[in-house]
């Protein structure tokens, strides 16, 4: 262990060095190709080295090219900086190297609690065995979508798990377009088609229509389909708009669907007292998604999903052959019967960390903060002539493009394609792109809390000179 | 970041701590009444704490009750002691924090180096986009039996992705007995139902039978079924036995079924010079889920497929939305493209630095190590007449009961189901059970390389003392 205490104290101020910087350095930038070529082409080492010249290694090769994720000017996709508590959470979770999947040990307990304290965050209801952490939202959707194919085929008088879905009519999901791509990835695992998935209609700012909801799950039914679901977002992947929930989730009671919120990026938005209205009726979901890798920052990955029902959970993953029976489990069974995961790791850790470092307090301030900067970057926009605002900022993500006056569409639809990644490429701010609506469009999404105004300041200034240049460069 | 620095550090030296002093203490003990209830009951913090808090916390009220698999004499189901070189590099891992999803960042282009070296180590092809991490071999099966399904589907002229399995008919797979349940729990999310899971016949030491394979798949098709996976093990979770993966993979080309290797536990035990004539044919594979988690000690979670064909990969699993669109990813695209996560966590630093730490050569000589005391636990057990071997030792599994002459075998069904827990309980070994062919057992897994001969002998005095105790507690 001399080894590995002299290597850790290394690994600590490399780190500490590291994450010190990072706020001075450019947000990102191309891997060099020769570090590139180094790294693809590694070969497997024939001999060992001592970990003191691996984590040299790491300093040289590895730190050098980061995602940019940590800095205060990263706002593409959703991806967090990473807290420090829960970054040296899981130094002790990999030493500890527990499978959580179950059985009488701490991070087995305590997974118990980081799930209800997270289910608690978020206003969801928390029942004794009503959720577990997952890698992902990605996984957490895929565990919950199973468990309402599952419930839907029962009603029709079919097990899934014994007969399959051969012996079933299609059954039909209802998502929007604005939908995370996870439901659809799903879908398609679980065999139920992406053509039942029916995409309902929204709103002129992104939200799904209740009332196409209820007129297309009514048409189906008359045709003889099968409808059993629908998908709310708390907060969409492009502008961040949070759907009307209570509404839906009416929707779903009077028509018998198991109702999921992808609350991924958006579910803690609600600890933000100028946006907690929009989530009312969250709580009457039958399962939701919420990803602590993402507005937490927790580091990746956790996800967790919560269901209202733990039953519908455990029937549709408890298997426990004889060589995973276990007679200290108690009266809720394995975590690994109740979602995907065999040998599961110690995610709780970085969790109870994360949470309890800033407290229940200090996460809200956080999350209002990021969504207060998301705020202001809106009215920043709007007020910079050249900028156009695609959206109302309704939690932290801000969309937006390009848009000097007179200029045709088609144009600025090539400008504002590019605009991420020469933006990117210029160092100092990090935006993602989508298409909104047949345009062409960025969004900057604010979940580091350590994002303060000059820094929007710089992402308005990028954004505009990214832009000018593109457009300069596309005129004769 | 002085605080980072300071609880860092202080966190290495508790864990160092923790780790040079394992083997010292008991295995595992369950955790205290008192501290479970606190564990279980923490209320959600309003108030933020310091990180040095929290470290010490982690000590008192974590580190006190791991799972006991760091322990040499840890033996139970397939659970590693972490490589040390993997632990810190965790620590880098987060607190660097990328997703591993796509882009141009230095985890993506280590990824694919890892992938390649656990492909050479288990002496898998590997072409470019043959392969990634997943959180566990129940995960690489999920992925590999979707690319699977979906191929068989096509050649029936079925997208599946578009249209669901309900307009198929039933597929059917070919399993064992000894098949891990996590390919049923792969087959029922895939919707293609356990009865569709045809049981092949295993010979007396639990080796699927290719013969019965062949005969199967003819009556199945001759019935109008349509026979489309077959799964061997490269190592059963029970007893270790590697099937014998030529001939069913000969069956598989003849039948044009798809071969899927399961290796989650076994697959590197091809490194052991003793053993490696086991595994002719894995090469010859369509997919292989391998768990560098496993054998290779790598921290949890960690695991992986290999394909042989990478387009069935991202056939399956590429979508990508408007927002993950991303000019740099070259021709690969996305590892999010191969597989279900879309975030994705950094675990190939950890893959490379346990690799990096031990070299080819140093892996080579664990595993055989492991092996060869694995074959001596059997000689052990063979020599102490109140033990039985319930199999040959092929790898480094060794299934045994307690069996003294004299004593019915629905008795000693009650004292072997009861054996591990009672082993377990005294603290200084740990073993679990199962169940072979209706006859209870203990099953012991080396593949700590820490483990030594006198560990052996406290095993099998164990086994004895608590095997003779619960005997005498049955006797009037
Ligand atoms: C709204 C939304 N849903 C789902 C996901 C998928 O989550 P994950 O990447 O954790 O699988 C994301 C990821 O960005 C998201 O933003
Ligand atoms: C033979 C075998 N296959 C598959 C698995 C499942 O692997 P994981 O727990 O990583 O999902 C195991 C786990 O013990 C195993 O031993």
């Amino acid at each position: 262990m001399d080894d590995f205490r002299t290597a850790g104290h290394a690994a600590v101020d490399l780190l500490a060095d590291y994450l010190g910087k990072l706020p001075e350095g450019p947000v990102w930038q191309p891997v060099d190709p020769a570090a590139r070529e180094r790294l693809l082409t590694l070969p497997l080492p024939q001999d060992g080295r001592g970990l003191a010249e691996l984590v040299a290694e790491i300093g040289g090769e590895v730190l050098p090219y980061p995602m940019g994720n940590g800095h205060p000017r990263f706002f593409g996709w959703v991806n967090a900086a990473p807290a420090p508590a829960g970054v040296l959470a899981t130094l002790a979770a990999a030493a500890m190297n527990p499978s959580s999947a179950g059985g009488d040990h701490a991070d087995v307990h305590l997974e118990r609690t980081v799930v209800r304290w997270i289910a608690e965050l978020a206003g969801f209801p928390h029942p004794p065995g009503g959720g577990l952490l997952t890698s992902g939202a990605s996984m957490a959707t895929i565990v919950a979508l199973g468990a309402a194919r599952n419930r839907a085929a029962r009603q029709l008088g079919v097990d899934v798990r014994e007969q399959g879905l051969a012996v079933l009519p299609p059954l039909t999901g209802y998502v929007s377009a604005e939908t995370h791509s996870c439901v659809r990835k799903a879908a398609e695992l679980l065999g139920l088609g992406s053509r039942n998935l029916r995409a309902v209609r929204t709103d002129a700012t992104g939200h799904l229509d209740p009332a196409d909801l209820r007129a297309r799950v009514r048409a189906d039914r008359a045709a003889g389909l099968h409808p059993f679901l629908a998908v709310a977002s708390a907060g969409t992947v492009n502008t961040g708009a949070v759907d009307d929930i209570a509404a839906i989730a009416a929707v779903c009671a009077d028509e018998g669907l198991w109702l999921h919120v992808d609350g991924a990026y958006g579910a803690f938005g609600v600890l933000d007292p100028a946006s907690a209205h929009r989530y009312a009726g969250l709580e009457l979901a039958d399962s939701l998604a919420l990803d602590p890798h993402k507005w937490l920052g927790v580091p990746v990955d956790c996800g967790c999903v919560l269901v209202r029902d733990p039953v519908e959970l455990r029937g549709t993953f408890s298997l426990v052959p004889s060589y995973l029976r276990d007679e200290n489990a108690g009266g809720l069974g394995w975590f690994s019967e109740y979602g995907i995961e065999q040998t599961r790791p110690f995610r709780s850790l970085k969790v109870w960390a994360t949470v309890a470092a800033s407290g229940r307090d200090g996460i809200a301030r956080d999350v209002a903060h990021c969504a207060a900067m998301a705020r202001r970057l809106g009215e920043l926009v709007s007020a910079e002539p050249s900028l156009e605002l695609m959206a109302p900022v309704e939690t932290s993500i801000a969309a937006f493009r390009y848009a000097p006056d007179g200029v045709s569409d088609a144009v600025l639809n090539q400008v504002n394609q590019a605009l991420p990644v020469a933006v990117q490429e210029r160092g100092r701010t990090f935006v993602t792109g989508t298409l909104l609506d047949g345009r062409e469009a960025a969004r900057a999404c604010l979940i580091n809390p350590a994002v303060t105004e000059p820094d929007l300041a710089v992402l308005v200034e990028e954004a505009v000179a990214a832009g000018a240049d593109l457009l300069t460069a596309l005129r004769p």
